[in-house]
């Protein structure tokens, strides 16, 4: 009886060992950052149960985390937008040199 | 009548400015990249919906424009870990110099 009322929580071991690591964990909360942000709100209802998470970082510790410049960017996108952008303009760069 | 028939489609107008932009469409396949590779099933269910996008970029495109280096994590991760552990890498390595 014990079992049926703590059955064992639905396992997602390749998303647990992920969640293990600092950077899964980040990319968990940059996603949440881009639902919140966008909006998706269906989404994000069942994104937190399914990625059995329920504390995300704020777009500002993700930004310090991450290095993302806080230009003006960071105040009217996520922080997601901002990494790729960011990712985007050092590739283009790399070219220009 | 027409108007019954033929609604106005839901509008973000938000996530719509975003997916305009290059690097917004390019959040869209990297949420929708990890979402499939950690099989977030229902997730993806609602995304693919409220994102308004049906097309998605395959990792291997993902990874050829945002230059992540096809190292063996490619394989084993979806492109948002890989971008996110070589941004990690580079800020540490900044810090090294």
């Amino acid at each position: 009886q014990d079992q049926l009322q703590n059955p064992a929580p639905l396992a997602n071991k390749k998303l647990q060992n992920c969640l293990s690591e600092v950077e899964g964990q980040t990319c968990i909360d940059l996603i949440h950052d881009f639902l919140n942000f966008f909006n998706l709100d269906y989404t994000r209802e069942v994104f937190v149960p399914e990625s059995s998470t329920n504390n995300f970082k704020s777009r500002a510790q993700l930004c310090h985390q991450l290095s993302i410049k806080e230009t003006g960017d960071v105040q009217t996108a996520p922080a997601l937008v901002s990494l790729v952008k960011e990712r985007t303009k050092d590739t283009l760069s790399e070219f220009q040199v």
